[in-house]
């Protein structure tokens, strides 16, 4: 069933209200959580609502953060998180890149003492309404393991980034560092479908198809999937975003990143503090004319977008135009939820008398 | 046949000079070109000598360069490299970078009107002594196809990331963002092997495990290889590299980006100048003090290089570690070249009267 925009924003918008966000902080965090269900990152909207309740239930977020540089030079900073929801942390991180940008020509922001901050691509995207490139990206729950290796030691740390063009709409890559993002498996696991090979190994540490093999002890692999495919390319890319996010920051990293659901408990001996993102901001024209580049920025699009294609496919796509459809149709059209996901939404709003009507 | 370091060190510098390169470019360009070899990147050592010969024979490439700052902010610069070798144009832009960030925090510069720089992760080490984290990029002649499409329209395009550590080496990621670099198919022609799936496709957009398909005609293929594999991933991060290297400095993109070999003419109508490179240098105690940041590298290290392996791997391997004991026995035993390549590099030697002895 579709649930339209303004009505999905009003009750989550209540219910981090519920939770004691401030006002403008509960705007903040359902702008980003929605902004995954419009563009069709669905594991990340509305359908982990009740997952960032849980973890304030269980006191590991805390809803009035006071979220703060605590180191800088003209074009860095650190900032603690405080706790708060990383769907908070997260846009005053990104708004700091931007300023240092303003000045210093770029801005790089590594944050510690955050959770979950919903979307990569959302937070890269502030960037491009001031003429500048934006990055983003995460560590999180390690579910990924390294090339040769049987541990989970990484998260899916996606990395996003947007670039501004002139006539043509903005380059948007979103990525995770793994084959396939988790919310893949999910679908397999509700169509009962095998996974393609190179997604998955099994606790043991052999290649499997089966959509389970995560939730049984096994791991998501690298972009690549195997060696022979440069799953060593993917790993060194997660581990980066995770140096980056955490190393950098003081958050913890690799292993020792706390997981998102509240039922397991984060390491007892952490090597930091909460999870760890990273932020980056380029103005354009730190480097050449905005005007020149967004002209080139079109060229490129226009160029890549009418390649010929291979057989089969209709078009050559440009990084973020799936994205860009999809937002245009469920702003119009509706945001669908599968029925679990309205029904874990209509029970957390009896919980918290927020009215579920549609 | 091994050759030792110190001999191909001379011979190759001494070229170098017979083109017209002052003392000092001859010096750095031997430097970058060696590292490969030293590394295990035959393909962009001196195999590839005569080939920037060739380049300048046909005065593609200016052997005194001019290299200049063109436009800065206090954390960026674009660099025009002159038509210079890449070999002694990156060296100067990662300089720039690395003081940039000394005042700034971080420096980013990108470069045009360059040619091949050799092997990124060169580059990108150069931060490493000053307790930098360094980055290198840079665009290429296009081989690539994009997903779903039959035309080449991308470089390999690697990204070269050093992060430094304490007692541990350096973390240093390079990596072509392709399945597969096109050095190694050579490799399996030489062997006369077909190539894995998701390496190459042909002209018409197919896939195919013939090893001579990219040299009839068709194209290597993103990291992923095929889009249920995560190549839409693998072309985004070509594409990021391409854009950071030559749409924000001006240098050639695409399908534009001028051949290596001086036999394949440049397009007669360029986007810009040359071909781009982008680096990046972020001083560590820009986020956190430099002894804290590097004692948790040799945290992480740790943690990941005694991670429990999947069956049949004897190690986890972190990025990096094979090229520095590849660098430390070759440098002892000495470089092996293939025997066409001491061919190439035996006429080389004739014609410019250099001996080429050992």
């Amino acid at each position: 069933m579709n649930f339209n925009f303004e009505g999905l924003f009003s009750f989550t918008k209540n219910i981090f209200l519920k939770i004691g966000c401030p006002e403008k902080d509960a705007q903040t965090a359902t702008e980003v959580l929605l902004s995954a269900d419009l563009r069709g990152v669905d594991s990340h909207g509305v359908a982990r609502l009740s997952g960032y309740v849980r973890l304030w239930e269980a006191g590991r977020i805390n809803a009035t953060p006071n979220v703060r540089v605590v180191h800088e030079t003209p074009s860095t900073a650190v900032v603690d998180g405080d706790a708060g929801l990383g769907l908070v942390v997260a846009p005053i991180a990104m708004q700091i890149a931007i300023e240092k940008a303003k000045n210093a020509g770029t801005g790089w922001v590594s944050v510690k003492n955050s959770n979950h901050y919903g979307i990569a691509g959302h937070h890269a995207m502030q960037a491009l309404k001031n003429d500048m490139i934006g990055l983003s990206m995460t560590n999180a729950s390690p579910l990924v393991s390294p090339t040769f290796s049987k541990e989970r030691l990484l998260g899916t740390n996606p990395i996003a980034v947007a670039i501004p063009a002139n006539k043509e709409p903005a380059f948007v890559a979103d990525m995770a560092t793994t084959t396939a993002a988790n919310g893949k498996l999910e679908i397999l696991q509700r169509k009962d479908e095998q996974a393609p090979s190179g997604w998955i190994q099994d606790s043991e540490g052999h290649p499997t198809t089966n959509p389970y093999g995560v939730k049984e002890g096994g791991a998501l692999l690298p972009l690549g999937g195997d060696r022979e495919h440069g799953s060593h390319k993917g790993y060194a890319l997660g581990s980066i975003v995770d140096i980056f996010s955490a190393v950098l920051s003081g958050a913890n990293y690799g292993p020792w990143v706390p997981p998102f659901v509240a039922f397991l408990q984060p390491d007892p001996n952490p090597v930091g503090d909460g999870i760890g993102h990273f932020f980056g901001a380029m103005r354009v024209d730190a480097f050449r004319p905005a005007d020149e580049f967004k002209d080139h920025m079109d060229n490129w699009i226009k160029r890549f977008r009418s390649a010929k294609t291979t057989p089969g496919n209709e078009k050559v796509l440009i990084p973020g135009d799936p994205e860009r459809e999809l937002e245009q149709e469920r702003m119009k059209k509706g945001i669908p939820l599968l029925k679990p996901v309205e029904d874990d939404l209509r029970t957390l709003g009896e919980k918290f008398d927020v009215p579920f009507k549609f």
